[in-house]
């Protein structure tokens, strides 16, 4: 086995979390600077009356992609080795990670293989094609039929064969540096906060924004946010030792991920403070909440840290009431065909 | 007949332009500070790409009540004399003006009734009602028989009989100098422009942009954009005298009054440069737009300057290749159900 690859009952590896510190954030800040979308900030008096704090959320709905996956993306490949660079990469990803890579890829000049099962919705497909075309010659999506291919067994034998450079969705100090700029923009936007709610899939964008909180607001108590179904680093996170989830059923399509990776663990461990769960109907509620309330559009995923900051608010109102709240909003690739279905769990 | 009531085919009166100026604006500013939301200004490589210029969206869908009508109606509400404040105010609407009037007199303690057709979406009842709650005694949503009652009759009686000041949606030098403001932001916030698109239903916005532009950037060039539609404003600009439309069946529901005002003709006329007129199809596909790339919900009606400056982009390339674009997105109050008929409209 890849010494890499987490093994489900691992304890995290404290040495690694220094591989990700506030300076690795602001350097990959200079390096999107320009590049990324300095995304708004949004506030909405009533979302303050149902949180009983003060909200700040961070829209990286309005990032490029969609999502907040283009800051890490861009880093990672910004940062490879001229030779790595000129040789290309490889992701596979049949989310926001994919377009992320491809764009950055165009962007940069590297040629970039995308490995995408062969039953992604066609939106996703044609959209990650369309920023390939302007990457260089040898870029390419490359599908497979999931029911017969293991994709990390694919996407390794033609990175192999061609030399390319994985560069994976969220177990990477670049990648994990990369998503910690949303957070350093918040801080710098807004000041100091006392709770900072972020999205748990793979814990990239967690870590990242941990890193950067315990840095410049050691004082901000930062949470981390899952769905129910999907709760495999709340457990971990509890038990001290990692633990997995397969294929959970949530609406939450960025925090399907099995486990926390490597990195990610340890670094959640280290610079979290708390992890909390949300339902699916809570999930519902405030990606409608967001579509007709404040008029943007934002994933399940991207719901997660507001659900949880109304959670916190609502069992323990005193530690919420007139603080100063930031939530990281992480996407806003919805799909509008969804609204229903959202309506039907959100029990309206 | 009221002499305030604009008469079809009368000229514009160039001494009622008088009645707004920058210094109106500008009062209308700090009375509006920390009151109505100071909106993000979004921009996107990809509509660059589309319209030729470098697009800067100033978005009123994020303002209160979901559209810069809370805008002009604040400042009306907050610059009645103390006895007109006491008695209360009327305003009649099925749109977001009555929404901006009950949210205005509840935030100023001041009375309002609100009077709307019972045909009224149930949404916008109830979330007028809601925002009344918090208004004084005597707020009141009154519905009306569209088919019996002429809501002008009904309005007035109730006004007269209350003591109640009306507060028209467009027509009124407090109401424009308060939606200029928007316009006075975005050149706060990214300085000179050379165009500047602005949507025309009874020509309050744009009166309140144009006066901010001929004003703080002379060389802007103001264009007012309609629905083929409704193209009221457009054939009255180019006549020069008032002309008029009959409940135009444009999905642009904020753009379905029938004429200028007897103010917005005199400023629209002395100065904006230019109107033009959208199809339909290319509103559904520009309100699409801001929904799946922009991640924004924008009403089709906040969807006209988008409209505006691609289609001017389109017609005359050279006259905004390279330049900067700014344009008032001014509402964000779409029916979600709406998005199958957007799609059949844009061709999709």
């Amino acid at each position: 086995m890849d010494p890499q690859t987490p093994r489900p009952g691992m304890p995290p590896d404290p040495a690694l979390a220094g591989a990700v510190t506030i300076d690795d954030v602001r350097r990959a800040a200079s390096v999107l600077d320009a590049r990324a979308n300095r995304t708004p900030v949004m506030t909405s008096r009533r979302l303050d009356e149902l949180a009983g704090g003060r909200v700040h959320l961070k829209c990286e709905n309005f990032q490029r992609v969609g999502a907040f996956k283009f800051r890490g993306a861009f880093n990672a490949l910004a940062r490879l080795e001229p030779e790595a660079r000129r040789q290309g990469v490889l992701a596979y990803s049949s989310g926001n990670h994919a377009q992320a890579v491809a764009l950055a890829g165009a962007e940069l000049g590297v040629a970039a293989v995308i490995v995408m099962p062969d039953n992604a919705p066609g939106v996703k497909l044609r959209a990650t094609r369309a920023y390939l075309e302007a990457a260089p010659a040898g870029s390419a999506v490359v599908t497979y039929d999931p029911a017969t291919t293991v994709r990390e067994e694919l996407g390794a034998r033609i990175a192999g064969e061609r030399g390319l450079t994985i560069i994976p969705p969220y177990d990477h100090p670049d990648v994990i540096a990369g998503q910690g700029t949303a957070a350093l923009e918040l801080f710098e936007a807004v000041g100091e906060l006392d709770w900072l709610f972020v999205c748990c899939g793979g814990g990239g964008l967690l870590s990242g924004c941990a890193t950067v909180a315990r840095a410049v607001c050691p004082g901000c108590r930062v949470v981390g946010v899952e769905p129910e179904l999907g709760d495999d680093a709340t457990r971990s996170f509890a038990a001290g030792t990692l633990q997995t989830v397969t294929n959970p059923a949530t609406i939450a399509d960025g925090a399907r991920t099995p486990c926390l990776g490597r990195y990610t663990f340890a670094i959640v461990r280290e610079r979290v403070d708390q992890m909390v769960v949300v339902s699916e109907g809570e999930l519902a509620r405030w990606t409608l909440f967001c579509l007709e309330r404040l008029r943007m559009v934002v994933e399940p995923s991207g719901a997660l840290g507001l659900a949880g900051a109304v959670r916190v608010g609502r069992s323990d109102p005193r530690a919420i009431s007139g603080r100063r709240v930031g939530v990281i909003v992480s996407g806003g690739n919805l799909d509008l065909g969804m609204i229903d279905e959202l309506r039907r769990l959100a029990g309206e």
